[in-house]
């Protein structure tokens, strides 16, 4: 048997159980540590499940942001500097990844508070993750403004990509699952993930 | 050791493990499938890995577009009908759902050609995947052109939703690797997920 939910249906629920259920049912999603500084030189790191790859030619990764608290730290800093680091979440940081999600003053570095440690390299005006198996450096490129509810898709160009050595094959392969990259479903529930099967460009049979 | 790409380098690679790399580094994303219907009432599905929650209230679900042959059937009947679906991907049904991604021509519908069941359901202007146990029927609401690389991100209002009966919790909890849906790395690597934990809204301690 299925519920059905018609949009009145969903609009009518709480919101608290709403916001929950409505954000596991997109799907898996990645984690990621955004890390920025501010203009005082005070390291930002924030945790965030949406970002998404939007193209490899040239290298672009985008991120959708809400207007909350927490995250306007992370953006403030890459407005004021224009430049940020997506570093990957692993089994080995998860739970000090979700508790940069709490929120600190802006005085305050999440970097010390969950104690994970910043990773300065080639002049770059951000810090990586050094726990981080994937490291990004990233300029901002473009913000988009979604008028149905004043999210931003925030997009920036790829200026550094740090990866462990050898972990990808000739033909692009990177095993996540090998660096045990976590995934996510929802706003709080953290999985590790098993291969079943990498399948092949499709061709009509 | 690590292995440093800056911005030349990734611009060097060759264009196909290029490509498949960078797919990957993002981390872990959604699959879901996504029902149209064209004006001659030809059912079309294709696979996407990047439908990503955009809010609760009211519900919206956004998804990045490339300018490709197979997408492109899925948007023209997207803009022809404006109604849509979007239907979890799960350990059964991943392999016919790849195959939604060869390049079958606009008079033959995939749900046919992978074996996948259309299905039709309040009058709405676009199949469902009878298989998947989360599916979504929504409604055009916004497109943003992404001007680095004339990707779209395409926003729809849930109008429907159908879950299967008690499958999740009072404060909204669902777990996705109970009904084994499936995450992937890159375009090509599928995965099966085992929870580790659930944390709670965090709070500096």
């Amino acid at each position: 048997m299925q519920r059905h939910f018609d949009l009145d249906g969903i609009l009518n629920m709480e919101r608290r159980p709403r916001a929950t259920l409505m954000n596991y049912l997109s799907g898996f999603k990645s984690v990621n540590l955004i890390g920025t500084q501010n203009n005082e030189e005070i390291n930002n790191l924030a945790v965030f499940n949406s970002v998404i790859h939007i193209g490899s030619n040239p290298p672009f990764l985008g991120f959708i942001l809400r207007p909350t608290t927490v995250e306007r730290h992370t953006y403030e800093n890459i407005q004021a500097t224009q430049f940020y680091t997506i570093n990957a979440v692993t089994q080995a940081i998860y739970t000090k990844s979700h508790q940069t999600s709490a929120k600190y003053a802006a005085d305050q570095s999440e970097f010390a508070e969950v104690d994970l440690t910043p990773e300065f390299k080639d002049d770059f005006h951000a810090p990586y993750v050094a726990e981080s198996p994937i490291q990004f450096g990233l300029q901002l490129e473009e913000v988009q403004h979604n008028k149905c509810n004043d999210t931003l898709l925030v997009i920036g160009k790829v200026q550094h990509l740090y990866l462990p050595e050898n972990s990808y094959t000739k033909e692009g392969h990177f095993d996540l699952s090998e660096y045990e990259v976590v995934t996510i479903g929802g706003l709080y529930t953290y999985y590790k993930t098993e291969k079943i099967e990498r399948l092949k460009y499709a061709q009509p049979k």
